[in-house]
């Protein structure tokens, strides 16, 4: 199959398969047609988070234009079984963290609210468009579910104690993170990043406590929250997920 | 010695020692006296990045406030031998390379532009503001020297051939980062990141040719140049640095 002409890579919601018509919204549509500038017959990736990515050509044009699909570029791939949780900082830091989660190949993003999560209103619906750009720009087929928020003392009273979750405690003094995973098998995990203010001191005594709890450092310097995830996602891929 | 009323710490210039005066600069006595609300006798931290963090008491008063040196609180840290090579990218991400090269504990940082590189002008005196901003945040006694920026090719020809660099490929035909880093002792080291568009072909092939050079992945997505320096700083700081 051809190569697509233009680096263009599309979310899109629609089911593929060779020969579907797939509809545009207008965003996308100004998008193709304004800014990349694609006529008719262009080709483009494009992928809905469930089939794998597709190459589909530019069909009409103007306020009609949509989609062809021609066929299968790439299969879908699932990330491993891991799941951020995070307590929500600043607007721009907690969109950061989601579009970092989405690159490193997070499965799922659960914003948590601590007792010293100091947070604007959450909005899930945004920050699932934040993880569907990134996905569309890291080359991911799959896009993180992002949960409504929670308290954490009630995701804590409801989990599923098969899964595991390395608690990154700013306290510094857990084992090093690096150390912990070397120790750990694979399977169903999560990773839970504090608030710029840390944990609440009985927070974290409840968390240590726990038998699904493995509290982990991320080095001697504080991390702000937004660094946190990132490297607390990039040691778990490396030593127990799809980066190996 | 008495704790610190306030969570405020300032990078200065200034020699210290116990009774030494400290002048500030006119955005930090704004800071102080405006923004914190701090009046005369209240106790900061402070830190020069040469001499570890003291604790120093607020003198004086408006346009004439400055600071009086109590004690030490912590001692000088160095960072590992780690430098962060990176290509510039637009502005806002630059920056936050820098912010997180700082928190992670790198030791200098050095702009370099290679064939892709497809950045505004860096203004090394601003990063090493950022990075100063960046150390008061996270407790590091270090601030990362910020080079002036030079071509990848030039920086390569005058290597020092003991200073070993980890090459972020982003082509992914090479080992996974954590596998390469445990085969490897400390030591003086780099981290190269590319831009966006990647490095060229000839570029690519240059660097897996050196002797010091040790080519990496990071895992089977595109990551964004720093995300890249995020994960690969992570990486070495966990498996050759002071994270262990």
């Amino acid at each position: 199959m051809a190569e697509p002409e233009a680096k263009v890579r599309l979310f899109v919601e629609a089911a593929l398969a060779p020969g579907a018509e797939v509809a545009l919204e207008r965003e996308q549509a100004h998008y193709l047609g304004n800014v990349m500038r694609l006529g008719e017959g262009a080709r483009i990736r494009i992928f809905n988070g469930r089939e794998g990515e597709w190459i589909a050509e530019v069909a009409g044009s103007g306020r009609k234009v949509g989609l062809r699909v021609i066929g299968e570029s790439a299969p879908q791939r699932l990330p491993p079984d891991l799941e951020l949780l995070f307590a929500p900082v600043k607007k721009a830091r907690t969109d950061f963290i989601v579009e970092k989660a989405t690159e490193l190949g997070a499965a799922r993003i659960r914003p948590v609210f601590t007792r010293y999560t100091n947070a604007e209103r959450i909005r899930p619906d945004r920050l699932r468009r934040i993880a569907i750009e990134a996905a569309e720009q890291c080359g991911e087929t799959h896009v993180p579910d992002v949960a409504e928020p929670e308290r954490l003392d009630r995701v804590l009273a409801a989990w599923d104690e098969g899964r595991k979750l390395m608690f990154c405690d700013e306290t510094r003094v857990a084992r090093p993170a690096a150390e912990m995973l070397a120790d750990e098998a694979p399977g169903a995990w999560a990773v839970l990043i504090g608030p710029e203010g840390g944990f609440a001191p009985e927070e974290a005594e409840r968390l240590r406590g726990l038998p699904f709890v493995r509290p982990v450092t991320l080095g001697p310097r504080v991390l702000r929250a937004d660094t946190a995830a990132v490297a607390a996602l990039t040691l778990w891929q490396s030593t127990l997920g799809d980066w190996r």
